[in-house]
């Protein structure tokens, strides 16, 4: 589907305007999660997430059978200041590995029945190093968040977006410190697996893009900071939104460009949940300032998508508990 | 497979010629996780996991393709005290909801594509009421896990073990005490909801129940205090290790009778890792005294193997990137 925008203007309306969940279909749900064979609450959070995910999708006895999970690539200028423990060619190496299918995030994508896309974005051409200019144009980012937006199949019933860009978690540092607030130090952390003397250039990097760009704005914060993988994810959340189809969150990398969005309109990750908590070491303060619980929490920090594919799991039998349990009723079962 | 033993020593004896892990295979899996296209540790928890489960199967490149999920159901003569907020009538109920597919576990099972067996033991008969006697006589508890041992498939790759039975908290909280030391109010949780006079007569039984068997022996504890399906896991989880299946433990039931396993011989759960931590209040103390990381908090306290039936998703998940990922060389990525 073409993206309804073509103005960061016209995207921060569509924000505005996007659709809240079915309350009637989730006040249903609740009614048959009360119905159900089992003592009330035993099921713990997976009650809340299958009442969750009815209200979004609008019916009581929901299915999960077309999920999703699409993978943006994109390069960063600010590898120029040593912030990585990869080099830049990696990206484009990794790309390939998706599209082979040997990538983490291809295994979760088979084991849990996930369709999965890779949307490579201009990776001949980095965005500039946002220690010296805006990371991208307007027109540039506007792309970007298309290309994300565009990418969501209407038809599916659940979304992961991952990523995959070397130096992206310093981007992503940048850009959640720009929306949420906190200096550099607090939201850089060693992404691929920095040396000390690389993480201080990262902090710097951070520091320097933060002093010189000074977004107050969320969407201009995503321009000057970000990279087009995080405005592709942030193009494809809100698409999900406007779709109806709930969205598991990865990691670091990726709520971050969900914060824009939560930024730029509260409640505007609503449809979505955490999926994990990451080991990059701001995820949980990242998490605390979106208010999200995350389902797994197993130090993971790859990216790709990989923590919140393999929440899909728990996602997948929460729902399945809810629609196809019997009732007391049903069973014949006697109600305590 | 008939299990090969007929007394309680012999059960004993054959704890301690379990087999150990395949270190080969072991360490051929930590060479293979080092060469994998992802940064070192960045599936974190994941990686433990494969590695450990290449040990048990004795492959440094193993799949999971037959999981198996057995629930055993008993009765409870201490429900007599008015321990559990449900009538004893709900477990035949609920064998026959398992058997006609509408549980939580038959749906956490076809999810996971996990093999699902149910085995009631003489429900009609439930164990003595072990605040008047010994729960069972040796040979009622010699058959239970005896029928317990005989319900691994022997070519399952992996089991869950899972349980109904109302009253069987306080059965297992009676038996973890006299396993683990503590008294009876730390171990004694609220079961299915029961309220607090309810709870305060849960204590006083299993305090009742320790008091007048005082078992040293942790078979003897399993005997006096323990219940027919809870010496089924413990004989369903010394099978496995015999068979060399890793096991996924569930919840404060389980654990119990796998705690009577540690107990009897250091190192009978080496081949089981903790699926999730229940809310059951004295689930964690238990895991603690196991020395078990749980994979999930998700706040279940259900019983059936639920638990571990959504943490199979996690280990298939962590299989699956384990053996399927291309390494650095396949695909010629830039190793850092």
């Amino acid at each position: 589907m073409q993206a309804p925008f073509d103005t960061l203007s016209a995207f921060r309306d569509i924000l505005g305007q996007a659709p809240a969940t079915d309350a009637d279909a989730q006040r249903a749900a609740h009614d048959r999660n009360g119905q159900l064979t089992k003592p009330p609450g035993a099921l713990g959070r997976l009650e809340d997430l299958a009442i969750w995910y009815a209200g979004w999708r609008g019916t009581a006895q929901p299915q999960i059978t077309a999920p999703q999970v699409v993978i943006f690539a994109g390069n960063h200028g600010v590898c120029a200041q040593g912030v990585s423990a990869f080099p830049p060619e990696v990206t484009v190496q990794m790309v390939a590995n998706f599209e082979q299918g040997g990538a983490a995030i291809n295994q979760l994508c088979k084991a849990f029945g996930a369709r999965m896309d890779v949307l490579a974005l201009a990776l001949d051409t980095p965005t500039a190093d946002f220690t010296q200019s805006p990371a991208m144009t307007e027109q540039e980012v506007i792309t970007a968040l298309q290309t994300g937006w565009n990418a969501v199949d209407p038809q599916a019933d659940l979304l992961v977006t991952g990523e995959m860009g070397i130096g992206n978690t310093t981007s992503a540092a940048a850009v959640a410190a720009a929306v949420l607030g906190g200096d550099a130090a607090a939201w850089t952390g060693r992404g691929t697996g920095v040396d000390d003397a690389g993480m201080a250039r990262k902090i710097e990097a951070v520091a320097r893009g933060l002093a010189l760009h000074a977004p107050t704005d969320p969407l201009e914060a995503l321009r000057c900071l970000g990279g087009r993988e995080l405005a592709a994810m942030a193009g494809a959340i809100a698409a999900a939104r406007h779709y109806r189809i709930p969205v598991i969150l990865d990691g670091f990398i990726c709520c971050a460009a969900a914060a824009v969005l939560e930024i730029a309109h509260a409640g505007a990750l609503d449809h979505a949940v955490a999926g994990h908590l990451s080991a990059e070491g701001a995820h949980q303060r990242m998490l605390d300032a979106l208010g999200k619980v995350p389902l797994l929490d197993l130090g993971l920090r790859l990216g790709e998508g990989s923590g919140a594919a393999l929440a899909i799991g728990v996602l997948k039998g929460a729902v399945a508990c809810h629609s196809g349990m019997a009732t007391f009723a049903e069973a014949g079962v006697s109600d305590g």
